[in-house]
């Protein structure tokens, strides 16, 4: 089980070489990560772009150019749709998102030709290595999906869990949150937490422990648990996943931790048919080559399922 | 300008000396605050209850009780309409929670006779000193209005103003805080934002500066402001006041820190005639006693008005 980015850098180490799919490569933070992905033997890649850029740039970050497959294609919707399809096709394991806006970067993975959709709706995980913790925490979603649905956050655990498995956890204990840990009947969040809960006990939610609603305190630290009585709890100061009731509260929670506290992330699109890496331009170097570790296991994981 | 729990202590120095109703004062936690409050020269205290406890926890504790004044009501409910009276009354500037249960504590705040309505609507403003910025942030509403309407939120942000008035904050700038920074019609939170700023621009939201939807990196952080091309927005890195799309949002942000992060933290109960202190049983002792400066300034501030 990989409890922090360290773990999961020798957990990649022992799977098969991934090779990574850059959509328009001419980007230097992205290089910089390519290039570190492919030093710590986390992946190979193929840069899809315009050659002359990649290579400048390339080799202005001192790559070597000679390790690199480069498909030259200096249209960006066009190196998105052959990026993707060499995922879609089986000859690279993760597509990655380049100089190219988020917009046309999901057109193609969504593609029905050659992308990567699987007919469930896109969603996102976030990784946190924090302080004080002796695991990875998987939070979701806090990027895609504005408003789930019930629905939408079934799913939403089930991606979840799908990362944390390919991590190693074996059974994940999510905890839907909201502000109180008891159900409130006018409060929508909270009767879905516990619907979600029931959900997992009928079967319906498997691979993983559900038990909500929860507050941030009580999921995440046992002495809060024990301070409100709710050490009785499935999930009691040990959640490893944490379900947001909406975009608003899962983003702002991720930023406040990201801006905060002195930590360590990655992050992973997830409702795709292989991992997809779309990193933020204010991501630092080591939150986009620890995104690429995280599709590394993912892709794993999918290999073997 | 208080910029932080130290600088508070100072400016309420300045202040005619305050004077503190305990409902139900024999709870040992309770009393540790009382008595820090007293000799840091925060208040005075008049402690309502059963008058052998509050003797007996108090001396263990080494207070002096001559220093205090204690009515003997062995009854909680009658404990806590007595204690609310007085601020009622004039005889006490401020209200805090002793050993009495939230709901029958928030009862007798609410009292027709002798509680401290005003006919709005209570709310909370939680008030932190984070390392790294050179200001009290103020954080609206995290633990009373689950789902605040657009009026909710414009008398949310009016009280947490006027706390931040009360600490010296001239004209606090307000982040009506989002996932995202634009407006988005599928996304209520953002139009509500962009309608607070309407109201604020048009003299319907006054004292302070609004400017939403933000995000909370570019709400809080410069350099987020600036890679995001946000800083010709009202409010971009120097946000003073967070104001929260819902209580989920809200309470989940605020534990997150408040366990995450080396911090100080004060809050206090807005919407009454005068400052209510509701400290939970799991806020720390400093937490208590800041809640109880920030009592005391908005007391002092009221008096002023």
């Amino acid at each position: 089980m990989s409890k922090n980015f360290t773990d999961l850098l020798s957990q990649v180490s022992k799977c098969d070489k991934k090779k990574l799919s850059v959509a328009v490569a001419q980007d230097k933070a992205v290089l910089e990560a390519v290039k570190a992905a492919k030093e710590r033997d986390i992946a190979d890649a193929i840069l899809v772009g315009d050659e002359a850029k990649i290579i400048e740039i390339g080799e202005s970050l001192g790559m070597n150019m000679a390790d690199y497959t480069i498909i030259n294609e200096p249209d960006n919707i066009a190196a998105s749709l052959k990026a993707v399809k060499l995922v879609h096709d089986g000859e690279a394991d993760m597509y990655m998102k380049g100089l190219i806006d988020t917009k046309n970067f999901l057109k193609s993975v969504l593609d029905k030709d050659c992308g990567l959709r699987t007919g469930k709706p896109l969603s996102h995980v976030a990784v946190f290595e924090l302080p004080g913790f002796d695991r990875l925490l998987f939070l979701a979603d806090v990027a895609f999906i504005p408003y789930p649905t019930l629905e939408d956050k079934a799913n939403i655990i089930n991606y979840a869990v799908d990362v944390a498995h390919a991590c190693g956890v074996e059974c994940p204990k999510v905890a839907p949150l909201a502000a109180v840990e008891v159900v409130n009947p006018k409060m929508p969040a909270t009767v879905e937490a516990a619907e979600l809960t029931r959900m997992n006990e009928e079967g319906e939610i498997t691979g993983c422990i559900v038990d909500g609603p929860l507050s941030m305190d009580i999921a995440l630290y046992k002495e809060a648990a024990e301070e409100k009585g709710a050490l009785g709890r499935k999930v009691a100061g040990d959640a490893d996943v944490l379900l947001f009731p909406d975009i608003h509260a899962g983003n702002l929670v991720y930023k406040a931790i990201v801006h905060m506290v002195d930590m360590q992330n990655g992050c992973i699109l997830t409702g795709t048919k292989a991992p997809v890496i779309l990193t933020s331009r204010s991501d630092t170097f080591e939150t986009k080559v620890n995104s690429i570790a995280l599709a590394a296991v993912v892709a794993e994981n999918l290999k073997n399922k």
